[in-house]
């Protein structure tokens, strides 16, 4: 049986922390709206479908499972494909740092759309200047700090101990604040970050993933945008 | 046992949403840093516990266990306590809701610091205002209208067509926006949401615990604040 991915075609966003799951793990899925388009979503955000109501994209479906919210997604995905350890303990934790990956990943929006997310960005360029300033003297060094922190106290290679969903996360983490914000991430000091990101990078399928065409550029489309003037 | 509840004191906050759960099951808890002060947070938040690493309060310990980020913690207590039914589709679909409300309750927070957590709201007050117009005008109708619409499908009730965690939290998003937004929400047409609110106020032990004084009245010091100039 195959999952349906249900994400925005042309960007990586948050579809892309699932995508990284089903590809590490090589499972068999449908990118839905790559095929057949963005409008094929509408029927499940609009309630005409069966299972549960999504809010926004990305949604996957497994079977008559409807599954929304990055995070809800992974916990589901994790323990049907080797990405999370058995223990209670292990999977709350990870749930846990998946969710600061969550809390992150909407900041990093939030610096180029501090207004509204209706709004073009450059009708909202002063304000984004502002928290981006923020963003890269505060934020980004406390929630990489924390991730930092939380491997160093796994042991140094990942956070849960072993292979899992988080590490995936991380390395799109770094993958895409290096993308947005090179001036600002190059002051950082994190190096069981970057060596995890490069652990990752390296596994055989996905960096077969990273080189093929399905992975689509990181592009001011997506969560993580390269505008120089928010990076200081 | 009893729980132990770390968050900050003073105001709700994001710990309202698991004081709720815990006050609804009467669970034993020891709401630790209103009787010991906020400092004893920081053994957990500096990494001199055992168990996992929270980034942030609120985070609960039953037992060995440290568990951090509100929505998570609900789904440690919802099948604990029978807040939350059995079957995988209910809980991925309550764990999805409530995920939703965080990204929800990340926004209200937004509305009085779009520019950063660390400013005060008076060196932010213009950006504020641009923001907490979008979020009257455009996020409280698509959340609220998304809410409304998960309660009709569930049958009119409940989402999960019985009591769950989820039930609490959108009474407490509902008493949250009633405090910060009054005109904003007087303007919404939500029969469902205000007939669940009223009845989740209603049930026994919510309503003595809201009428104790465990419950700090709404301030300007929580996630949800009224700013008259928010409201338009």
């Amino acid at each position: 049986m195959s999952y349906r991915l249900y994400y925005w075609t042309g960007l990586q966003g948050r579809g892309e922390f699932v995508r990284l799951c089903l590809e590490d793990v090589a499972a068999p899925y449908v990118d839905v709206a790559r095929e057949d388009g963005d409008e094929v979503m509408n029927a499940f955000l609009d309630g005409e479908e069966a299972g549960a109501l999504p809010f926004a994209p990305p949604f996957l479906t497994s079977g008559r499972l409807v599954i929304a919210q990055v995070a809800n997604i992974l916990q589901y995905l994790g323990p049907r494909h080797g990405l999370v350890p058995d223990s209670e303990s292990a999977r709350l934790y990870a749930n846990q740092l998946q969710l600061t990956v969550t809390d992150l990943v909407a900041e990093v929006h939030d610096t180029h759309h501090p207004v509204a997310s209706g709004l073009y960005y450059k009708d909202q360029r002063d304000e984004a200047k502002r928290r981006a300033k923020d963003f890269r003297e505060n934020r980004i060094p406390k929630f990489l700090g924390y991730f930092e922190k939380a491997l160093s106290r796994g042991g140094g290679k990942h956070p849960l101990r072993t292979h899992s969903y988080v590490d995936l996360s991380l390395f799109q983490v770094m993958a895409g604040l290096d993308y947005a914000f090179p001036k600002a991430m190059a002051k950082q000091k994190l190096p069981l970050l970057r060596d995890l990101a490069k652990r990752v990078a390296d596994r055989p399928h996905v960096a077969a993933y990273l080189a093929s065409d399905r992975r689509v550029p990181f592009n001011t489309n997506g969560i993580f945008r390269h505008y120089p003037e928010l990076d200081g």
